[in-house]
């Protein structure tokens, strides 16, 4: 189990890879952000992206996905209060293969509770290509090492 | 079908209502947000928020649903660049009736590309207490009307 003391400003990490398919861009859509050019292939082509594009909180649930399976579910973790910034670069389209990666860029102790620390990670969905289509900087309490 | 010019700073619009139940919390999490806190009532009340909540990324996807069905399906949307921030204030829990509001707070047309222009949102997410939940200030592209 990590705790707020064992994670480092600098430390970089890469959480895993998801290759997104027209299923499950239309389905999450369907749900959640049924605008035509996430939900209807043939509609999306005449839209403004040319094609079938994943919702941006798609691509943030993914990562979140990746982010909790390969550092939360072993950390002390407490929630997050939210996020910064978060950046939707490049379109995500079906047949992407995205992997996520985060470097930490800040943390410190809370002053009101000595129970947990906060960090700040810098997170990233990079396609095949290379290119990164998604960016946040995101909050997240962190218990402190029991004594 | 409403254009750039129709928002207007200080416009303020109710999207809609839902009542959000443990199954769907476990649902959305088990794929996106595996946390125990998110996916197992039993081990949740004993985590760090006594009992299950809901991840902040469901609270922002289901924000979205209300806010595309209720203002972007009769817009000119040409999609978003991202998010300035998102603050996840006050849990969510199976059985909250969450509404979903937005506020134009800026707006101006684009200098590149003289068919579309650029809304600021401030968006809420308020619990059957009338406690805002979730708050969040994203950007929008809308298309100009044409001539």
């Amino acid at each position: 189990m990590k705790y707020w003391e064992d994670f480092e400003v600098g430390q970089e990490v890469v959480h895993g890879t998801h290759a997104i398919t027209q299923e499950e861009i239309v389905r999450f859509a369907r749900e959640f952000d049924p605008q035509p050019f996430h939900t209807d292939p043939v509609a999306a082509t005449d839209g403004p992206f040319g094609g079938l594009i994943a919702s941006g909180w798609h691509s943030a649930a993914l990562y979140m996905g990746m982010f909790v399976r390969n550092v939360l579910l072993d950390s002390a973790s407490l929630g997050s209060p939210g996020v910064e910034e978060l950046r939707w670069l490049v379109p995500v389209r079906p047949g992407d293969v995205l992997t996520g990666r985060s470097r930490i860029v800040d943390a410190w102790p809370s002053e009101r509770d000595p129970a947990r620390g906060t960090i700040i990670g810098e997170h990233e969905l990079v396609n095949q290509h290379g290119e990164v289509v998604m960016r946040m900087r995101a909050r997240g309490f962190i218990a402190r090492r029991p004594d």
